[in-house]
């Protein structure tokens, strides 16, 4: 094997870890917390972003670019979002650095480039939007706004990790604008379930809906909802939110309609994102102790192909056969990439290709020629196959298919298999510390049970899912009576 | 009509401000110096970002992402490039924010949560990259690395305009390493013929390809191509720059590969870019006083078709006949919007995309409708022209590449008209306020010259062409022997 990759049994954490940075993901920087994403990971992320952004604009929006600084009025003029951000903001305080008169070669800030104002590096922009939006707003004609954007943000983690967990990150965030409550929550939740759609659908990753409760709710949401996804060592992933604003960032901005009356309202508001993120739930979710494994509609490269040969002479007939089958691989879209880098065994192919988790792997060499076959590997099973050439296009486009199906349903099972409803606290906490995963459980309904429960199982309440059934039962901690169960995990 | 905009002959830079806000192009914002890019403006920039990043893909690059902060040490590793840009540079200072004790409400910088540290939000990444490449590069066998980052940058700009100079603004950033130096510039070289490719033909901005003089060149490179376009006002714009950096950040960070031989070398660079500065070109190089005139190829709309009619009758009718062509022209990949919002008349639609440049309008009327014929309305010449039905699929697309080639044919003729032979200093002053443009004239070589040139007319050398004339001549302002002519001009 060309790289060592820690096993999962071992440390599920430095496996995580090996993976982005062996798999060619990412890489750690030297800014503290923040990571590179290297062309590989780039690539998925693209894949990611293109798939999204064509929802997006196929449920009406449009993207927009709004600045990178807030200003500090305006960054605190939502005083619930702004306590929630505060403590992990970047501050520009200055705009010129000098030649630090004690240092020869050296710079320093410019104490006399002091800005009259703070700028907050945006943790996130509905303060900055919505000033904005002031502007946009006038009549009920001007509404809905439905904008979104693609940004870098930044939020001041004191414990980060790759991808999961970055001080600086990229995501899309949705920003709308309706002139009634009730089309801002169905906004709220068909984004949801745009975002349900893709991460099921395309990253292969079952997700459960839901609500969370007041504590776990973004800093000035009336109501936000997640979908919640479930990894290997049975920790939750929050994958995406979808937040109802309320008229919270219209009142905090002053941002007023006239309705068809000619009566002043003010605006109704959703925000909603996605993250870089999800590359990691993708990651902890599918990969094996030998790599990546990744869905095939959102890989980077769905088909590898490595040719196995002794002579030149081998090598040009295994060539000249292999650029008609790249050729019609091209023309039904396939991504496809020809790995003849001479400076590398086939061995040593198959494993790092296994390592970035490509789905198909393709061998041929010269005996495979004269049969008029290829080897055929699936990494998400590892079975290998030998299949004719003359079937090879429409037996990879289904392969591909196959694999992406194969790959959702096990996380299906795997996550179905790990929700478990409990009726007491030892129940709970044994769940919790056995079989991981989901637990659904009885909760009285109050922040001081849920922020004590945390407090001695660090389990979270994930969500309350989307048409929860009703059941009278006793909270498993207070005793007190409730009227559902809600999803509990230990999370990302 | 709906929208006053002021005359390019009465206030050329207010007639620009007024087609960006007017046009929908972009907004000013609550922070100093940046702005927002509304949707129609942002849709523009994804065509010509899609249209560049293909172009780099093609040419064997591949995207990345790098942190938004350099560390102060990082930053000014590479002496002269930090030199460059210290005047400019937002300084992050502080990662949290408290109660302000005395102000209920409002949120102070927490003095005790200062960055050991500071950070420089990146007004170029050569830094961050080059520190990331050393982890990289060993052998000559990792090189050479093609990437591309597409990215906001900020550059803390006392006077800003909007999208011409904005404290921060996209682009995107190529960083390539490379083993030998003929590879480097060859490298260059090439990204600069993309470049000149992408602006003349996707933009229609005619271009002369050439290098900055030593005083004009990039902080830390070696050489600095350009590409410049003349404006209608008669300035010049750079509208990219290509850099080969020696091996100035290999030194500076340290990056080194053995070669064939196992001999250590340092790495050789280039870095290029364009950046949403490029659409403050296109407004000011083809738009005239009615609004924007934008080039098909990269227009967010193309095609526009608005109804007209009395009864709801007619509109049916319209209505039926319009959603055939549409699907039509969206089968061909033509970009068409429908504008049959019942809230404004024809004729303020009509000033609206005059406004906004779409290339082509189709009005349809009840009598059009019996005569089997719509009236097309060029936006470039303002022609109208009555076009059977039957053939307007092709129609449109042919005069979609004819207004192309047209925008860029009157812009060629207008630059070409505004390139001057002078010779003396008297010619040179006069005509760069008169004839204004291009002044082709002796240089003696030297930078102080060129400094005094500056100081005393305002003109700048914008390049010296590439594979430019030998011509003996003498300075315009000294009078000393020149070996060629250079190429000067008031500039953007």
């Amino acid at each position: 094997m060309s790289k060592e990759i820690t096993s999962r049994q071992q440390d599920y954490s430095q496996w995580y870890n090996d993976l982005i940075l062996k798999g060619g993901l990412a890489d750690y920087s030297a800014v503290r917390g923040c990571m590179v994403i290297k062309p590989y990971g780039f690539a998925l992320w693209e894949n990611m972003r293109d798939v999204l952004d064509k929802m997006f604009k196929d449920t009406g929006h449009v993207n927009a670019y709004f600045p990178l600084f807030v200003p500090k009025s305006l960054f605190e003029a939502e005083e619930k979002n702004a306590e929630g951000f505060a403590k992990e903001c970047a501050i520009v305080t200055h705009y010129r650095l000098k030649a630090d008169p004690n240092n020869k070669g050296k710079l320093m800030v410019d104490p006399e480039a002091k800005l009259e104002e703070e700028l907050v590096v945006r943790p996130t922009s509905e303060a900055i939007i919505w000033n904005t939006y002031k502007g946009w707003i006038q009549s009920y004609r001007d509404l809905p706004i439905l904008v979104n954007q693609w940004a870098n943000v930044v939020r001041w983690e004191m414990r980060t990790r790759l991808f999961l967990r970055t001080a600086e990150f990229l995501w899309q965030e949705g920003h709308t604008a309706h002139s009634t409550k009730e089309e801002a929550i169905i906004e709220t939740e068909k984004m949801l379930d745009v975002y349900a759609d893709f991460v099921e659908n395309w990253m292969a990753l079952p997700v459960i809906k839901g609500i969370k409760t007041a504590n776990e709710r973004f800093a000035g949401a009336e109501e936000t909802y997640c979908i919640e996804a479930l990894m290997q060592d049975g920790k939750a992933l929050q994958a995406g939110t979808s937040h109802f604003l309320g008229q919270n960032f219209a009142k905090a901005f002053d941002v007023k309609f006239s309705d068809k009356n000619n009566k002043l309202e003010y605006v109704w508001a959703t925000s909603w994102g996605v993250s870089t993120r999800l590359i990691g739930g993708l990651v902890m979710a599918h990969s094996d102790d030998d790599g990546l494994i990744l869905p095939p509609k959102i890989a980077p490269i769905q088909v590898v192909i490595v040719p196995i040969y002794k002579t030149e002479n081998e090598k040009a007939l295994i060539d000249e056969k292999v650029n008609t089958l790249v050729n019609q691989l091209k023309v039904n879209n396939i991504r496809v990439k020809y790995d003849d880098n001479d400076n590398a065994r086939p061995g040593w192919k198959f494993a790092e290709y296994e390592m970035k988790g490509v789905p198909i792997r393709l061998a041929i060499g010269a005996r495979d020629l004269a049969n008029n076959v290829v080897e055929i590997a699936r990494r998400d099973t590892k079975e290998k196959q030998s299949v004719s050439m003359d079937e090879l296009n429409i037996y990879i486009q289904n392969l591909l298919a196959t694999i992406q199906e194969n790959m959702f349903n096990k996380a299906k099972n795997f996550r179905d298999e790990h929700i478990t409803n409990v009726n007491t606290w030892d129940e709970f906490i044994t769940t919790l510390d056995n079989t991981t995963g989901f637990v659904n459980a009885h909760w009285d309904g109050t922040p001081e049970t849920e922020e004590k429960i945390k407090e001695l199982s660090k389990a979270t309440i994930r969500c309350i899912p989307l048409n929860n059934k009703e059941e009278a039962g006793n909270c498993i901690l207070t005793g007190k009576p409730s009227k559902q169960r809600v999803l509990f995990a230990r999370a990302y």
